[in-house]
């Protein structure tokens, strides 16, 4: 079976996923009249299932919105005990290293999976195990943040995709790992 | 007059112009066998002279080829007492703020200015001096390096205005800042 982690993730100009304060209003700065989508409606069609961390779950949680993923979530965290009664059947809580907890979502039956999160994403990448980087850049320079892309031990090159601009403003790029 | 003062420069998908040890090799990593040029020719057309940090110019100083610019170049730096004797007439020495310095520039006759050099940039930056930036992505994650852009003391907005794809794997992307 094929296997593949999909990071799809908005950024600044300067590579921030949030800003000094986390906060995440940019992420709407240009107007989007008509709820254009931007790749998520194929993402969640791509996708069996969605590793996210405890921050962003707990993120989305606060939202005043219904639960919003239509796949399974798994919840990265070692210290949450247990998820709000009503995600119970739609999300499992993990922990364990990147690889410890791809193989347990493997034996699952989900094998192509969306990462979502900073943290998440950054522990994923300096393990290797991203395959393909889908980022969207908001065209500000917030000057300080939460970076996407953290320290890794060694540089890893990818192939471009492709690039579509969507709004006039918004660039998103498609990058796929390249593997020896 | 119009003035304007342009950013081109590449960077990782991670948004580093140098990897940890100041290498540059990576620049080069998608082969260009016919050598295309990808907005530089065009670049020193539109641009009166070039603003660049002491450490780029040194390290253009210590390429094994001829002096490469064919605009005037101002070297910014509080150190230098002098440059080459081959490059006295090709190049002028300045210290200041962004500001002084600009103002040097323009009393020149120079007004449409390309900004190198990663401090430089910043600096720039900082002082909200940069009108354009053409930005050149390489499909490497660096994880780690001297970035392109550093702290501001507030975000700043900026139009896109053309994204290109160069060798099927280098995206370029142009943005011009949005001044209310």
């Amino acid at each position: 079976m094929q296997k593949k982690n999909i990071v799809f993730i908005a950024k600044s100009l300067d590579g921030f996923i949030a800003g000094k304060n986390g906060e995440i209003d940019w992420l709407h700065a240009i107007p989007n009249p008509d709820n254009i989508d931007m790749g998520y409606n194929r993402l969640m069609e791509e996708v069996d299932a969605i590793i996210m961390g405890r921050t962003t779950f707990e993120t989305v949680c606060g939202f005043d919105i219904d639960w919003p993923y239509s796949k399974h979530v798994f919840v990265l965290s070692n210290t949450l005990k247990e998820v709000p009664q009503k995600l119970i059947r739609k999300t499992t809580l993990l922990n364990g290293s990147p690889q410890q907890i791809l193989t347990k979502i493997h034996e699952g039956g989900y094998f192509n999976l969306y990462i979502d999160g900073g943290r998440t994403i950054q522990h994923f990448l300096k393990e290797d195990l991203i395959d393909e980087l889908r980022i969207t850049t908001i065209p500000i320079v917030l000057g300080g943040g939460f970076s996407l892309f953290g320290d890794l031990p060694k540089p890893m090159e990818f192939d471009h995709i492709e690039s579509k601009v969507f709004l006039n403003q918004i660039v998103q790029d498609c990058y796929q790992r390249r593997r020896q």
